[in-house]
């Protein structure tokens, strides 16, 4: 690729301007905010003018309800030979495409998933893409050699291409990231109006829970209006889980034992399929698939705490640790739970201080015991 | 304070006990899980035993659902002079203190406020508490003598205490720790059916979202039953809220064009809501209560470029800028947008650098424009 044009210069296309830059690729800067293209042109994005001749690519990085437009525009003007956007919302825009006078042959959606901090070419980075997916929505229309270059601006941002459906992209989305910015919105709408005794206590999970409720409204009002349709199917399935957690909660006070029984079982549910959840988007949260490795401590004082100060030294982080409970003073047996991935050198460790452990590999999984 | 017991060697008894124990206090542990207690003794938190003459003050760590009791069987035996306890709810616990035997002048309720990682004692930090809010529920029953040796206890753990009505206690937490957590385990509950492909694409921004759903189940059912009805009250405000965002979004697709419009513009309220709600509880978030700060950039190829890069040096962060599109290439005027307070040390470092800024304040608070 040499020369590309990038149309919106917001966070996300000064970021794929700022990557293909650096990769030697002459780019070409557009925005209907001048002020815009001229800072991340000032921050070496590239040039702010549009290109003389048709380039290799041409990334529209503007909101998903101006996809069809802007991309018809372009390709009137002829800016490039291949087209791709970086929009969040895939399906609808495609739809579109037709009748506002695109090619569809030469364009291929896409979607870098990044979490980006800040908003505005300011916050661009050229690094922002690099090892994250980069979702690319091809259709029956599109054509390979458009695929081949809109596979090369991944390459370039050092992201990882993933090949999807635009719907499954839009559900998925929906799932993963467009409801929980409604729920986020909500949380934290209620803090709008709380007491400044309720705020003073409030801990950093909430702050982390409700960050991105910052997003700018008019941004995420076209993302939702774009997607409008999975959105609320994610919501509608929220909205009935959220009754029936409200239910419960509402009958443990209940006098009959029966009722406040089946009450309990279903919040434990409702908890338990959380940390389900919960270990599927991020591996290692909470005392999940652990491993125990035994071991037999000297008897003598401070025994143990060397123990523990040897392993964390060594980088591991103990989750857990059952002692047996023999004597008045901790000696004797032993057991450590670490991460699986650690569990061969711990026991490596253990051998070499003189503390006893089984050379083989370590027994099979089993969960910690809870808080 | 000489010395002092504590009950319950989990994250949060064990933390206690470190604390005190680095500041010189004799701790005494006690657990009903005698290995959780033997890994606090090892980590250094105190002598595993319960002490032979009555302590300064007990520390109960246990559930919320258990701090009745164990209070009625501590002072039973004479433990302590004063009762504490770390619960996250005050209430009803408070309630049943009188029906389990317990004296309620000499305890008051006690809440330290941290986010912690991990759990049990091996997760324990004699540094959790720095800095944090502690809150204190005293009744009309509690004895000033008791309160002193509580706040001596908040003041040992470097943390700040907040005095506060144990009603209004648990209507805070329930608004910024308690819903939220449910809707956190709904949230990733609905992950654990995802597809793999989803979830392929789901980023960090989902992962701080829904993290607080790793907690453990039996804790966390102990908790919200405990606090069961201010729990239910803020979920019913959410589920209301979430109808209305679902309406919204149904009618966003809707053909009359007067209902698409108020849908889209209570979408609009909802997201801005959301931001300021936000701003509430993690000042900073969002373009909101910026400074505008002037400056006139000399006509030198990368004079910009040599701003953005002083002004990063100087550790300030640009949260937008506007450039003066007057020619083809960025020089001249030039506004930038920073926090507040870092406005006048932005002037000066502009006059310093030879670029014109205004010597006197900065001018009125403007907000910067959208992503």
């Amino acid at each position: 690729m040499k020369a590309a044009v990038v149309i919106g210069t917001g966070l996300i296309g000064t970021s794929v301007a700022l990557a293909l830059s650096r990769r030697g690729v002459t780019v070409y800067l557009n925005d209907i905010n001048g002020s815009a293209a001229l800072t991340a042109e000032a921050m070496g994005a590239g040039i702010c003018r549009l290109p003389d001749e048709t380039v290799d690519l041409a990334v529209l990085a503007v909101p998903p309800g101006k996809t069809s437009e802007v991309l018809a525009a372009a390709q009137r003007a002829g800016l490039a030979l291949a087209y791709t956007d970086v929009a969040s919302v895939k399906a609808r825009p495609y739809s579109e495409l037709d009748s506002a006078g695109a090619d569809r042959s030469r364009y291929i959606g896409g979607h870098p998933l990044v979490g980006a901090e800040g908003s505005g070419p300011i916050a661009g980075r050229g690094d922002l893409f690099e090892g994250r997916p980069w979702v690319l929505t091809p259709s029956a229309h599109s054509n390979q050699d458009v695929l081949n270059r809109v596979l090369e601006l991944v390459w370039l941002c050092s992201s990882v291409p993933v090949v999807m459906d635009s719907r499954d992209h839009d559900s998925a989305v929906a799932l993963t990231s467009h409801a929980p910015h409604i729920l986020a919105s909500l949380m934290a709408g209620r803090l709008a109006e709380a007491t400044e005794q309720s705020l003073r206590i409030c801990g950093q999970g909430l702050r982390n829970a409700v960050r991105t409720a910052g997003g700018s409204p008019k941004l995420w009002g076209e993302i939702l209006e774009a997607n409008a349709g999975a959105v609320a199917d994610v919501l509608d399935a929220y909205a009935t889980d959220l009754a029936q957690a409200i239910k419960a909660l509402r009958a443990l006070g209940n006098a009959n034992p029966e009722e406040c029984k089946q009450a309990a079982d279903l919040l434990d549910e409702i908890l338990t399929r959380g940390n389900r959840g919960l270990i599927r988007v991020a591996p290692g949260s909470g005392q999940h698939d652990l491993a125990r490795v035994p071991a037999i401590i000297p008897d003598q004082p401070g025994a143990l705490a060397e123990l523990f100060a040897a392993v964390r030294d060594a980088g591991m982080n103990i989750e857990d640790v059952r002692i047996k409970h023999s004597s008045d003073r901790p000696r004797g047996f032993v057991e450590l739970f670490v991460a699986r991935a650690s569990a061969v050198k711990l026991s490596r460790l253990l051998d070499d201080a003189g503390w006893f452990a089984p050379a083989s590999p370590p027994p099979a999984v089993e969960p910690g015991p809870g808080a």
